[in-house]
């Protein structure tokens, strides 16, 4: 397994720290390789602007146009080149980040919006009657695996079905769905540890060995079981769910997952 | 009415940009203040570290008891301690971006993690047998209320009912309800432009028409009907929404609407 970990917190002594080290630990000792992306370390440039495509900006800068020519010509910055290198040599992608403000810091946004390039992440593929582009369950992705390691200030309970934050799964749709699932990658169940803001250390200890097993379960965990695009589920081009596939009593976010 | 605008693109003659434009003359015009925070012209920094929270830094970087040791001290740096200023001077708040990967673009995503501090936009209010400290529907911020303006690539089936994409209210609504109406701001329905990328000059007159008339009754529109945390429709401290409340068939984010 070749495992690329996208870790984004300040601080290496941090909860988010040592389950990146945890990872790296682990996944080594079972023999398989890992790299790191440590953005805060590598003092990542978090802002898309028209620098990160040198020549390939348009004038009035236009991202997507720009951001795809910049790729098809090789021209796009080294640090976002590298990052996409990254992603092509992995098997595995881990993002390890804290939630702030119900989804990922501006860090790793950041580097989403720069390395997830127009003509690599998406728009890709034909469109026509049959198929709208490759994504979502196709992609320059496929094949990967991807999971969401995340800590989480509050207690579970908050996250539940009934819970006033909402569902742990749904606040994390627009990630596992819309950013990995959609360029092809597979996506795990993630692992998620509440109450990071009061742990004690026999909990974490508790948590680094749940974090451990999921580790060395990665090849064979099942993914969540997302419905492919092009498939037949949808309508093109409208992309809606067809009527009738979804499980009585299903909405939202979860029509999207098959039974 | 004093209106505070947070812009993020970084090209002014863009449709967020134009759309920037058109809020900020025709709230002029009908008479209102409006000051606005264009984050790409400050160049805005994105990424919380120890150097937002000086001598209040704890070493190794907790980054809550930072922020909220150097919010009362008053030693947050000046371009966050300009941001709360304004939106405490604010009664309305704008939040004009491109929808990027779902959700907003790293560069506000980075605005929200370092204004909102600790003891500023989280951690205010006791924690008793009835009270969960002061947000959803109380806090800093009571009194404010705020709309998001959004371009959105894809067309509008993509994000609807059964669209792939999820419908644009639960994609929004970590925003909505998770980091506008988290410390006290009431939310508008948003005011969403799809089809951005291919947008005609005679589809962006329309849009602009479309969004002179929010603009115009800001301060009479219903807001999304939230349910306040404290008001007795949660228990404490599990934050589960009490059984039977919620209207039939509803499930998920949309527990958190009343009726």
């Amino acid at each position: 397994m070749k495992t690329l970990i996208v870790y984004a917190h300040p601080e290496p002594r941090s909860l988010n720290g040592s389950l990146k080290d945890v990872a790296v630990s682990t996944l080594e000792a079972a023999g398989h390789e890992v790299r790191v992306s440590d953005l805060y370390a590598m003092n990542w440039k978090a802002v898309v602007d028209a620098a990160d495509f040198g020549g390939y900006a348009t004038g009035p800068l236009r991202v997507v146009p720009s951001s795809g020519g910049a790729y098809d010509a090789g021209a796009l910055t080294p640090d976002v080149t590298a990052e996409q290198e990254k992603l092509l040599w992995a098997d595995t992608v881990i993002l390890q980040f804290p939630m702030w403000w119900y989804t990922m810091p501006a860090i790793l946004k950041g580097w989403v919006d720069r390395v997830f390039s127009f003509h690599f992440a998406y728009g890709v593929g034909v469109h026509d009657e049959t198929r709208y582009g490759e994504r979502f369950g196709e992609g320059t992705l496929l094949g990967r695996r991807a999971i969401l390691s995340v800590t989480v200030g509050g207690p579970q309970s908050h996250y539940t079905d009934r819970g006033i934050n909402g569902p742990i799964e749904d606040l994390l749709f627009p990630i596992h769905h819309g950013i990995l699932y959609y360029p092809g990658m597979e996506v795990l169940p993630p692992f998620v540890l509440y109450g990071a803001d009061r742990i004690s250390g026999g909990e974490f200890e508790d948590a680094a060995k749940r974090w451990k097993e999921r580790l060395l379960t990665l090849e064979t965990t099942a993914p969540i079981a997302f419905r492919r695009q092009n498939s037949g589920d949808y309508e093109i081009p409208s992309l809606r769910l067809k009527e009738g596939l979804e499980a009585p009593g299903r909405a939202g976010f979860r029509l999207h997952v098959r039974d």
